[in-house]
């Protein structure tokens, strides 16, 4: 049912798997229906719901920090990550990811150790209110749109179809928990406790009415690769029926969408449309082969969706 | 509305505070309602929702591998705490019990090592059974009734009533998370995915079709104290509107549970009654000074309850 939610799809195998396996978790081929608590959906954030390119829309948000804090404290400006913010220097970052991909995390260590002291000691709720007016007010360097218009118009749709079948739907993503929190709701109808993500540690302090949760300058976890499974599990206490995904990041988490009793879809978003978005693969070599392998639904954002924003 | 599933319920102050603070947050005053996503309630378990003495559950559950492991492994017999466990001494966890309320927390580490130990290795999903099985079986030792039936009737029909009028329940517990899952929505209709409590870390093995998620000998956290605040709001990225507890670790829940803009309810149990259930305050000192000075809502067993079970 709700198939027409789907108006940006194509007519393809990707469409067709979609509404095979809803339709089949829905009962509606004559097979009993799997029971709607157990109808769990889980989806990575960027690449996968929105537009991670030309970088991630958090590392936007943080750059602009950094980039405040070196302008307030000049010191700041000789050491990195506060340096390459400062200068604007994206040879820096871009050479970051390109060692990240080929397993040298020495750099990213760097930003994160940046962005973990760039928000030490902040409250949740002047964090929110943070990445809130940014993703409400700031553009997409080069697409000529807002960020809060970045979302993949038939990722929504999908997840509106899902809903309407009753599957409860939750972000898994790499990206930070409380940074999407503010808007999952209005871009994906996606409700703020189903928001899985990395996160920092906490501290919580009595300090008057209702006390204060602050951000400590450590990482809690980072939700990505192996660690998806284990977040979705302790979130959710089930294993996801259907996952969507783009990137080697995501592998455990699809690989970890299984059932012996039921049907289950795996969605990998290939980035292959360089007109309407980006054209790339990096990231996303073993997650292609795994696809390939295991008969994973490869999205072909050029083929299988006729809108992609 | 609803107030009549509050049947076990006595006319008196703390049954007027619960209805006259769900009419406010639903308008019913004349108050604009608060909507719905904010009708956050998060409630304690061990001595909230069920019976904690003469020790909690979930200790009896420990104890029982404790002792099968001893009787399979003879070297265990001389260490603690199998040799507690074994030996049925009841003494030794008695007098850890009072040490941990007077701060020292020695004989504490050495049993939450051997529960580590006890189920280091395990996975999720055999873990899951093997609690469900335990909760669904075993008798409580002095009340003659089953593990299933110790939760406290009252509380029961309070979070019926609360669902009632719109609110998301949440168990919030120092207690396994995953220990509590298995039947948290048969005894409670609180779905698993809202119970919050301790956790061992896991691990991700991509062993097989699925991959297994296994328990490692560490924990992640013990949701207690400062550390609920924190859990309530990775969880659900609400504060809480209704909380209730009973203990001094509750205390941080109890306090985060606050809004300038709405009314708030904080509920604290008070186990006065050695007849139906047992009299005891050990834990709770700190509690109810709060209680009093804050004005939080105690709830007498033995005047505000006709039933306990």
């Amino acid at each position: 049912m709700n198939a027409e939610l789907l108006v940006s799809w194509r007519e393809g195998p990707a469409r067709q798997a979609i509404i095979k396996c809803v339709e089949r978790i829905c009962g509606e081929d004559g097979s009993p229906p799997v029971p709607v608590e157990q109808r769990v959906a889980v989806f990575d954030n960027d690449g996968t719901l929105w537009c991670e390119k030309p970088m991630p829309i958090q590392l936007d948000f943080i750059l602009r920090r950094l980039v405040a804090m070196a302008t307030a404290q000049p010191e700041l400006r000789d050491r990195q990550p506060w340096k390459a913010a400062y200068e604007r220097d994206y040879g820096w970052l871009g050479a970051l990811m390109i060692e990240h991909y080929a397993g040298n995390d020495t750099n990213v260590r760097t930003l994160a150790a940046g962005i973990l002291a760039a928000y030490a000691g902040i409250s949740v709720d002047d964090f929110e209110q943070q990445s809130d007016a940014f993703l409400r007010s700031a553009q997409h360097p080069t697409l000529g749109r807002g960020y809060l218009e970045c979302a993949y118009a038939p990722m929504v749709e999908l997840l509106g179809y899902l809903k309407a079948n009753g599957f409860t739907n939750y972000i898994a993503s790499g990206g930070g928990r409380d940074f999407m929190r503010p808007t999952s709701q209005d871009m994906y109808g996606i409700p703020r406790e189903r928001v899985i993500g990395s996160s920092s540690t906490f501290a919580y302090t009595d300090d008057g009415p209702g006390g204060t949760i602050t951000h400590k300058p450590e990482a809690d976890y980072i939700d990505d690769g192996p660690e998806k499974p284990v977040r979705i599990w302790n979130r959710t206490g089930r294993r996801p029926l259907i996952a969507g995904g783009n990137s080697n990041g995501d592998v455990p988490m699809l690989h970890f969408t299984h059932s012996v009793d039921t049907p289950t879809l795996h969605l990998l978003v290939l980035h292959d449309d360089g007109e309407r978005e980006f054209a790339y693969t990096d990231g996303a070599e073993q997650a292609l082969i795994q696809a390939d392998t295991a008969g994973w639904t490869v999205i072909s954002m050029k083929n299988d969706w006729s809108t992609i924003f």
